[in-house]
């Protein structure tokens, strides 16, 4: 790290804070562009272990590739892809790092000898930074620190619903179900083809990793695998402290950020609607960085709200990593207004 | 119907009743093999409305095949099928019809005219009849009465795991969430292929349905279709009256027909794994009429129990039939007795 | 239309032709989308059936958006849709018409009434138009003929990769197996979704098809459906007039406009992989306009050539289109200038 | 072995021979059922891996199940599954064993120090045994031979039908294209999930493989993966010797054994509807061992003949499998009667 982050070139004038990536996958990419779109932020590259077709994509958007380790080199050389190092000199050109490597991979003792800071995913134990992030929650927390971990596409997308029941009706208890997509779209090897599987281990993980965020949430949580690759669904039933009608939260909602509405009754009955709406939003890589939440399938019966909410897996928690960077280098104090920041530059909301 | 339904030929043994079948698709062969297997029943024939590949199995089975209705007769002629008549033919040879045919086919003025009994399966409305059939519940009741409905091959696996926790626990109030194959393995048209599709009217039909048999619990469904054609997976959860341990549930289900158990432990980690210990068991047709519980799927904290059990859609309203018959005919005064013996033939548990 | 097609305004100042959009379906958003980045032709509206999430998100593209029918119109007000009049309001405001509606929809007499060109989709007969149009094939022959019909993804995608070996080595027969995707990505009710589906009638309409731009091709194609969604595979195997090598073949179909090379390599091992390049280039809806041609998949054995190719059905007739488009109405006289700008304006090839 | 294979007892009575699976599981269990079923072989047990759910099914069954390897021991008993020994042990009780185990598992030298004849499944080289079975056509060649491959499905599936094809037409050259099934229906692991994956090598090595039968036959083999479990299809063109007529080609077919057909019009468009047949036929495991050729898919142009057939991956090669040790114990002389023995007891035909 060449130059400590954030310093003041001349009056009024910030230098961009100089971001790397490393792990060029399904979220790595994703952050790459997001950051990228970003003013006050600059990327200064991106770490892959292997030289295929994602690396020559990386090279093709002008991104600076480096190989994750040493001994790859050779094989991005024979590959005909022209590299800028390695891992390790990435890191001295940034004040941070995203890390999207596969889980526990391991890089803490690399990011804490190159002096970087460090942001996870939701792969990681909340342990490994004692900080997972919600920009709605707990972006003022976040401020400065050197370690965070943003919770995975399904915690961060039951957070941004539930948060909001919580602060405006108070949530007495809440159960979610999730339908998992089993596998990301470029990916051809995993399964199932023709089969459910349930996540027998209870509360699935997602429970306690939203009271990572959320301590005091009475969620329990139940996991399902189905052979799609597009969205996850999550059928939601939540027991709030106050009578209330669909309307009411519809309202709540709607004054959310990262929430959008589909209905049914246009024609959006399942997840394949959800993103082609998407496509025809023209997003980069047809991304809905949004929960979206079928506005025709919210039901209220006395206190217990009743909800079915859809999960881009790919993009949900992009927005929540670009304002991790925001918070942790101190680029804006106030969370809302990186929120609103991020959000106009990924063409949210709006 | 040239004799009277049960009657006694001479001392001590009874003729087997005349059973009919309307309808022969996945439901329909089912239960004609079903009844075929009772030394109480007789299968006069099954009809059909084409002459389709199932058509030519059901002559290949040795069943005799009629035409639903009798302008499709050349139809059955041109494909070298012999027919034996037409529905109206049929049901004068029966004491009984079970009604296998699409939802609201509207056969009841013609069963009437008949003067048969008739079976109409989950696709109809609780008012045809005004009986909704389940052997372990309301058996009694049912016999003798002209016209029963056996719910749907979800309301029937929801019935079988709750109704014994209801006896023995106590329901305070229950959450399902269905997450349903889209279609039989037979059907290649429908989808989705690459989707999930909540069912936004909200509770889904299977609630009201399974109050259609026990009016007293207080259940509340979720559905959602996914790409799948083998078994549903129900995720439910449980408040129940009392405290009890995993075990106490799994004990009473233990001792509960219909209900049985699968293993992760085992390598069963999907319905992938049941239908093959199906396949494994030499069932006719693959078929699981039991409810399988994923054993080391069965929590309970306090006293709200999750367990999540899988529904072989074709296989398990099966045997329902066969008891609804016994019941509706007088074959059987005691239910546990039809069960027994509907099980014995079936290779039900033992 | 109050003006005639391609009127000279000022010297050395062309006026856009003015195109309309019938059917706001698959194809039809992206042509209008194609037809916007041309600075020759302008998209003066869409016209749409119903009033669903498509038809919302063409209005917020800021597409002028029309009622096929008038009898709509109501349903377009209740949705809070603002539609600009009927398909014959459109009709008077273009040069040309995109007809994208479902096959054998039947507008021909409307259009000619309406006095306007019309491009049909791969779905209607050659008989329609009695002109097929590829832009590599015959951008001459549709020089401002009133009808043309753009043939169908799969057809278009066996041109567009034997057109050039016919030119340079000679193709003395040919064999196309096209394993196609069941149904685009959008729909959520058609499957099959664990099924293989061939095409008994054979051989499949795709060779005729192919004869209807290239008459003297010997083309043979058999087609199977099988439960995908994001892309055709054809196997094809070609008995050449000469014995060529891989690299040739390679060398001619790099030369060759809308046709683009993936590698196994790569870790391009399916489809999957194929559309995630096409989301890694960031184009509009993700789509990929070239035949991806697996560049070690070509092999050759003494005369016969055999090669995979995917087609993303969505998105390779679309520049076709806008050729068509401009040959029709005389914007630009050379056919290689033609898919030049249309190239250009879509982000293909460079 | 502590009896020789096939000794005499007593005049005119022959001891069934003693056969012994290795690897129970898609392959393994079904050969070991059809040994079952055989009067001249006794199925003396079957060595497993792992206590999964079945090894479990194995034991309910009535199979005498032993541990693969020593150190296992103690997983069987814990899962409470009682084993009678190891492979060793097992392979003392036999006079051949079925080798069922993953490709390349190597058990080779381990059969020879036993002393028992084997047979090994289609993942194996040809070079591992330099014989490769198929009953129609080295029957007599395998009498009494020590070790006995049999190809893998596709490959038994092309010879049956192409075999017949070459004795009564002659085949100048044949192309197959085979889209294969991705996985297995109980395996919840593998994919795609929504992908076409080409096997970019070529020709595949299934053209190889039907030559390690048919040297003489000019074949080339291509082959792709797609979403599907239950059967593979192949899409076949053949040069014919001579000029014929759909109905000869059906003719011939219909006297070839274990080639059965199906129907589009009867409504069998898909592989769907053939793996229904198999259940409604009754079969163990809803197994199909025959060749399903789409009947009104088989069309002739000149001396060129295309056809449709549907293989049933976890079935096709059983029957040659109890072919193969009748052969190898020389049970039985002549390879007709072996056929015909074979069938009947699985209920093929007839």
């Amino acid at each position: 790290m060449y130059l400590a982050g954030g310093t003041i070139a001349r009056s009024g004038d910030v230098m961009p804070a100089k971001v790397a990536i490393n792990g060029y996958g399904t979220i790595g990419k994703r952050v790459a562009d997001a950051v990228r779109r970003q003013d006050d932020m600059h990327l200064v590259g991106v770490a892959k272990m292997k030289p295929n077709y994602e690396a020559r994509m990386a090279v093709e958007r002008g991104y600076a590739l480096y190989a994750t380790a040493g001994d790859a080199l050779p094989k991005f050389e024979k590959a005909g892809l022209k590299v800028h190092g390695t891992l390790e000199d990435l890191l001295k050109e940034a004040d941070l790092v995203v890390d999207c490597t596969p889980e526990e991979s391991g890089y803490k003792p690399t990011y804490e000898k190159a002096g970087v800071k460090a942001i996870w995913q939701g792969g990681e134990d909340h342990a490994l930074t004692n900080f997972s992030f919600n920009a709605a929650v707990n972006y003022g927390d976040a401020l400065g620190v050197p370690w965070v971990r943003v919770p995975s596409c399904n915690t961060t997308g039951l957070i941004r619903t539930l948060y909001p029941l919580d602060v405006h009706f108070g949530v007495e208890k809440a159960l979610a179900v999730m339908v998992r997509r089993a596998t990301d779209p470029p990916d051809s090897k995993k399964g199932p083809i023709n089969a459910i599987e349930p996540e027998l281990e209870m509360p699935s993980h997602h429970g306690p990793d939203v009271q990572s965020v959320l301590p005091t949430l009475n969620l329990h949580t139940i996991a399902l695998k189905v052979p799609t690759t597009i969205m996850h669904v999550h059928a939601i039933a939540v027991e709030l402290k106050q009578e209330v009608s669909a309307g009411d939260v519809i309202g709540v909602w709607r004054r959310t950020p990262r929430v959008t509405f589909v209905r049914g009754a246009d024609g959006v009955t399942s997840t394949a609607q959800i993103m082609e709406i998407a496509r025809d939003l023209s997003r980069s890589r047809a991304d809905l960085y949004e929960i979206a939440v079928w506005q025709d399938g919210v039901h209220v019966v006395g206190k217990t709200l009743y909800y079915f909410q859809a999960v881009h897996q790919e993009a949900d928690v992009v927005p929540e990593n670009v304002d991790a960077i925001r918070a942790m280098l101190k680029l804006e104090k106030d969370g809302r207004r990186s929120i609103e920041k991020t959000d106009k530059s990924l063409g949210i909301g709006g």
